[in-house]
């Protein structure tokens, strides 16, 4: 075992304090890595103040971990000491379920969290990056392209994959409009990744405050929501709306937005259910989906297509002293886009 | 111009009444057909009561026309006279807006509904089928298979396609588990296109007063959603769930019974917006959608799909005479499972 140090939440509402807890000693399965960066998503925050209920304390966050192997176990076969590796929202799944489908591990029972989760022996807690190093399993490890700096990249492993699936699966891609509700963390990069699959890639977004990043992330159009002119507009224009925003926004006006057959997909999680008007649906066969991040095997083909497209998050480089800070921020919404962690300032 | 007898609601809360009214000159382009029967629709009585609100009087109702055709104009090419054929909700749809699609016309603008609608000229009013005589344009009347019989095929022109649309669009068949939710006009049809499709097919209704029914349909499973252990019991079940419900239920519950990529398409429109709980799509990426009867292509599909399975509705055939009385028997759901008009009692 390793002492590790780390950040820790120790009560639901209490800040985020300095910590040391154990590492288990690597497997011959497992990989080890020297944490350097790692993303602040939203989620954190709803965790770490036990917001969604059920959350263990202490608790060490951070599931957009970016770091660079430092030993392999003997079993080891896709990684080496000195690579560029990332770990995303989970760190273990089920193998043996009936439902079991290795494509899509992330809707199956057994799968293990990051942080906030406990391991297959059904003991152990499991925590995240917002610490010096981590050991994890082969198989949930992801390698992170050479040309892709560390630090922007680490957004990519919850927020870029979670915006990604979806592009992907609903066919984002040229002859294809795509609007993205919201640009923070999440909306910016379905934004950059939407572009480079070739849609073309509308924004709308509460006022146009953030219309000239939006245009240099790859945006060929940017609305304001808070002009109901938007709504009208826009009617019957896309294919495909990912709406990124977790508040409790009118689904049916936007749903309004989508053509014959669109589909508008979820990815943020409003507290309270939202109204859905069942004619905007029949009135044009559309659907309402859900996603949630990504299998393994994607969330590898997402890192691959950000490689060749040089795509990672614009983020804003903290101290991790600096992160009950940080979380006020978030919840502000006064970030751009997403706050990594030095993990350097640890030692600091 | 043709007088033609039929019945019409004269206002929004009268009862029907015997009428006379005219039917145009047929065209080079038209098909007259002598109604015979005619299915009565739920929606039927949304109309003629004024329930959607829009509705002009007089109307005459009925877009589950079933007849035989009595004269063709001199470009038909695809009927003549003594042919079996349908009209269904729409009799003719814009050919020239940007979006159209032939194969997806009644999401289009520029329908022109059955009746309740007016016609391409802007100014003539549509009549429906509850009449003895109709003049359709070729193009939006479909051909009858000979070996199903005209009174029980007259549903397949609404709450066939309605069903079959949904059921084809989202791949029933062997080895997809589909549930119909709800047994009346529409949800009895669905058993039985979705068993001749090859799926394995579940009733979920509120009681199990219909299983016998349903199990001759050819569901292979009955259940009762007022027993709440059906929901625990069939969670992650269905690769497919068609609500054919217009009652305000709990929709989540149901999207809990999909399987991950599962989806539930809404074909029944609630009074009031149904609350929807993102994390029951997102945490399975399931999809709720909807859809709307079918375009001409797919009706004409479904109709040779029937005729080759031997579907028919079950139906209560009654004289135009009770036309009122059987209203309000649908409203109690008080039919197994669609009424169907006589038009020969038009002249008793």
């Amino acid at each position: 075992m390793t002492i590790t140090r780390g950040y820790a939440a120790t009560a639901a509402k209490a800040p985020l304090t300095p910590t040391t807890f154990e590492r288990r000693a690597p497997r011959e399965d497992d990989v080890s890595i020297d944490i350097k960066f790692c993303g602040v998503c939203h989620s954190d925050i709803h965790q770490a103040r036990d917001e969604w209920g059920g959350a263990a304390f202490p608790m060490v966050p951070g599931h957009e971990v970016a770091g660079i192997v430092s030993a392999v176990g003997s079993k080891v076969t896709k990684f080496k000491v000195g690579d560029h590796v990332g770990v995303g929202c989970f760190v273990d799944s089920c193998t043996q379920c009936a439902t079991r489908n290795v494509d899509l591990e992330q809707y199956m029972p057994g799968l293990v969290q990051t942080y906030n989760g406990v391991e297959g022996d059904g003991v152990t807690p499991t925590m995240g990056g917002y610490s010096e190093h981590m050991v994890v399993k082969e198989g949930y490890v992801l390698s992170i392209p050479d040309n892709l700096p560390l630090d922007a990249a680490a957004p990519l492993l919850c927020a870029g994959i979670t915006l990604y699936s979806p592009l992907h699966h609903w066919k984002a891609g040229p002859g294809k409009k795509v609007a993205i509700i919201g640009m923070g963390g999440l909306g910016h990069m379905g934004v950059k990744l939407a572009h480079a699959m070739g849609a073309d890639v509308t924004v709308l977004s509460q006022s146009l405050s953030k219309q000239e990043d939006g245009m240099r992330f790859g945006a060929a159009h940017y609305y304001a929501t808070s002009d109901a002119a938007t709504f009208d507009k826009l009617q019957g224009e896309f294919d495909l709306i990912i709406n990124t925003v977790g508040a409790n926004i009118d689904w049916n006006a936007y749903i309004n937005l989508l053509k014959v057959d669109g589909t508008m997909v979820l990815i943020g999680v409003p507290e309270k259910p939202v109204p859905v008007m069942a004619h905007v649906l029949i009135g044009g066969r559309r659907t309402l989906a859900g996603s949630m991040i990504g299998s393994i095997k994607e969330t590898q083909e997402m890192l691959d297509f950000c490689g060749k497209h040089d795509i990672v998050a614009d983020i804003e480089l903290i101290k991790i002293q600096d992160i009950n800070d940080a979380y006020d921020r978030v919840i502000k919404s006064d970030v751009r886009y997403r706050f990594v962690i030095d993990i350097a300032s640890l030692a600091a």
